[in-house]
């Protein structure tokens, strides 16, 4: 039987071209077409639709919704999906990615992906409080997992693995401590998200625990902005709250808490410890360093892919893992 | 047997409502997915599973390797593979992301993935001067396309795509004029970069159209990150450059411009404009907001996909998109 590569050379076409008349007729100019089309005839050439339809087969794809949040910044998520790959990869397994409208919009398209056998299940992450896929896909029968907690439910639907959030403010916290500190104060976010109760849940008990004071130490931030970082931090100072330590909930407010330090000529670490959330590329790119706990991708990813591909029986389904706290020089004693 | 047609028009119903009554029942109200199952039980209606996997064997998966660089900042990777992914699903296709050690040791897993026909082609990004996967690929005959070029070689292989980084750093200079500057400076990177290289090509003769000056006014960082961007504007400072505007290569290094111009007492956009390149997530996050040079990803995402896929005869296989200058506080007369 003819191949691709000989029925193009026949045609005087490429071997795209040929495809093209096979599988994208329209991109074709008409002349090209026919020309192509006499040369299939003529060579009697089948494309081999059964090859193509193993291949699909044989190989399960997970599916990962790629988020499009234009005003969020998604500092770790290369990170994340290198991960998630190379977790895929070594149980023979792809990562196919995707686009879906956010919320119960979206669920369509799962379904849609899972019903024509393009993936086997999918990975969940950016999870919100109140998130629907969760029961969606667990009410479809689909397989899933999800990096995050659905926060504010009583249970959450389906398997999860995610990184403890409280026991990282809490190691934060005690790092400050053993670094001198005693009056460490707290940038959260709005009381609406989980993920930052959870946070400043663990900064407030380990505070209590090490008989720190916490009253008047925490302040809310209205959005995950260097600005408000730093709008919280001069609030703090001017206050006299006289704070010789910030754990800060997230990178991005870490570095506004240290661009109003040294606006003030502060020098961060020396006369006031400051930590982020995440470790992200700028936790090292600033100067000092900041301090910051980094969730630890690898292992996320290993648990996700174990729990969606069948763990074997007794493995949880829900995973919390802790988070290690990278120290650097924002958090060096004075 | 009856055709998913033929229970519409029973149902009095369109087919996508017949669709969503068997993939996504939820979305009905009750008594329109009571009306359509009725007419599917009466026209004893079966959804063909067969066609439905034939239907996965057509689509195409399109490869595109995660990168893991620990000490690179991928700022705009999210916004790149939600463009990706849209622009490949508008044909039909998938993006199958996957991984592969950097340089020519990464060659077999690309083989590999389209010797087992799990993809059809890749798109490649983060491009090195002396990539060698284009030539590889080129040579095996296997479909890809680039964003970005491979620097230094007299003809690249295969098809690219990428953005005009000289002409973005002339609209800089030509903003940064138009706003009043005269002495504007340029922070770089290594000679090595092809990348700065094409960027410091635009600054420089941008300012000599216009009649301004250049020398001593070119400073090449080691790296790409805050310190040095702040090192190098510290650098122009305190050897009396008098410099009122500076275009910078990254983001990153303007931020640094930016750190070091506050720690003075100067204020950004009224003393000294500063611009970055990317407009990543950090220009908008930072107080005054960074002006940037915006890469258009969606059409950038359209091209590669478009070229990929067979674009049609006559369509160039290279292509340099012009990036956008989006305009914030940093730059705002004084």
């Amino acid at each position: 039987m003819a191949t691709l590569k000989q029925v193009a050379a026949h045609a005087e076409v490429s071997v795209q071209t040929v495809s093209n008349a096979l599988n994208a007729p329209h991109r074709l100019r008409p002349d090209t077409l026919e020309r192509v089309n006499k040369s299939i005839e003529l060579l009697n050439y089948r494309p081999n639709r059964n090859a193509r339809s193993l291949r699909t087969s044989a190989v399960e794809l997970i599916g990962y919704c790629v988020p499009n949040w234009p005003n969020q910044t998604h500092l770790v998520m290369d990170q994340f999906l290198h991960a998630l790959c190379a977790a895929a990869e070594r149980t023979g397994r792809h990562i196919l990615l995707f686009t879906a409208p956010p919320g119960v919009d979206g669920m369509p398209t799962y379904d849609d992906l899972h019903a024509r056998r393009l993936v086997d299940g999918f990975v969940l992450s950016q999870t919100e409080t109140h998130d629907p896929r969760h029961g969606w896909l667990k009410e479809q029968g689909i397989p899933f997992v999800s990096f995050g907690r659905v926060w504010k439910q009583t249970t959450q639907p389906g398997p999860w693995v995610d990184v403890d959030g409280a026991a990282g403010s809490a190691m934060a916290v005690r790092h400050l401590y053993e670094t001198g500190r005693r009056r460490i104060a707290f940038l959260g976010w709005p009381k609406t998200s989980g993920l930052a109760e959870d946070r400043a849940g663990g900064w407030r008990d380990e505070c209590k625990a090490l008989g720190l004071p916490i009253s008047g130490l925490s302040v809310r931030c209205r959005e995950d902005s260097l600005d408000e970082g730093a709008r919280a931090t001069a609030a703090l100072l001017d206050a006299g709250r006289e704070i010789d330590g910030i754990v800060a909930l997230s990178d991005v407010l870490a570095l506004g808490a240290l661009r109003e330090l040294t606006r003030r000529g502060l020098t961060a670490g020396h006369q006031v410890g400051v930590t982020g959330f995440d470790d992200s590329p700028l936790a090292d790119v600033v100067s000092p360093g900041l301090t910051s706990l980094r969730q630890p991708m690898d292992d996320i990813a290993a648990e996700l892919i174990t729990i969606l591909t069948g763990a074997p029986d007794g493995t949880p389904s829900e995973r919390l893992l802790q988070p290690e706290l990278v120290i650097r020089g924002s958090s060096a004693p004075g």
